[in-house]
């Protein structure tokens, strides 16, 4: 990738990727190698990443699945990632510190962007978020296989996770397009292989956008 | 008034006003002026007034002040609004009931578009409320009597009337310039009277615009 300049000098990385895809375990992954390399990384993820983001989250997945309509959650995922931003992020990649984030705008696009909000979910992005990672790693992995992961954790905030195969198909299919859409920040990672496999794709794939430019 | 079609049946009203104007108290004369008079209307009130904006509220005014950038908080408010508007204002305006609402978009646009976010209020409004009520009465008052009788109310939410005589002085040319801007849908109601003069005042108005128009 060639590198635009960017308005911070710390690199944001984003993981995306359905769910059972790994990328939570992969983040996390990330974060141990840069650390034992002498970086001091961020490591947060939403909703949440910040005390008000994560009270937010809580009234967002408490409670009755049909308690908020989906543009109220959408509005309520915003305010989060904003304040997230705000309080997190931002101050992290402004003392140069990378970022690594479990999840950030494009899961809203994919799963708040159903049912034709879309258009809403991108115009408030823009209004009120206005950033994207400098880098997404998607972490790719059939449809099937990341149900079969999924199930077999025990959650308590299962409501994005209970709603079948069709989902989780259409979700991967959409998450391919966000990446063929961007290929300048995407990079797809086939996460279908064993966890060692997929820890050291991730970490050359950040070891080359963390090298200077030549 | 020429009455536009409406896209329901029932009449929504606001109440408008700096703090200290006496516009919750007319809010509720006008609720128990029209229920003698056999109507059925809902009294609410922002933020809050559904189950689920009332925690949102709950979250926004509870704690430091400084707890919420100013963004946040006006996403916060509006994801409260859309539940409000969604579970309660169209619900009641579409079985026929007029809705009395004490407080609306237009505090909004005054206390949370100060600072340079008023573009973003109108575009947030536009893309995720979208109606403004069929009347809003302005309960107008002159800021040092408005400050007077906030001050001596006691209250856990004293946030917004912390700012002094100089903001209620701005809200109250604001809200002015609002209902100059807005004349079909705003009357301005001189508000520094008794109160029983304010809600004959008041009442007289509604029952013009509840009257069907020839």
């Amino acid at each position: 990738m060639t590198t635009p300049p960017r308005p911070w000098p710390g690199l944001f990385i984003s993981f995306e990727g359905i769910d059972g895809s790994g990328k939570s375990t992969q983040a996390r992954q990330l974060y141990e190698s840069l650390r034992s390399g002498g970086h001091d990384p961020l490591l947060t993820r939403e909703p949440g990443g910040s005390p008000g983001a994560e009270e937010i989250r809580a009234l967002v997945l408490q409670g009755d699945p049909d308690r908020w309509s989906a543009e109220t959650e959408l509005l309520l995922f915003t305010a989060a990632r904003r304040d997230h931003m705000e309080r997190a992020i931002l101050p992290a990649l402004q003392a140069g510190r990378t970022v690594i984030c479990d999840r950030f705008a494009d899961s809203t696009r994919m799963y708040q962007g159903r049912g034709g909000l879309r258009d809403k979910v991108d115009a408030l992005h823009d209004l009120m978020i206005g950033i994207d990672p400098d880098l997404t790693l998607l972490i790719d992995m059939p449809a099937e296989a990341g149900l079969a992961r999924a199930k077999s954790r025990a959650t308590d905030e299962e409501r994005f996770e209970d709603f079948g195969l069709d989902l989780q198909q259409r979700m991967r299919d959409g998450f391919l397009a966000l990446a063929a859409a961007a290929p300048a920040r995407f990079r797809v990672i086939d996460g279908n292989r064993d966890m060692d496999s997929v820890a050291r794709d991730v970490h050359a794939t950040v070891l080359r956008e963390l090298a200077p430019s030549s």
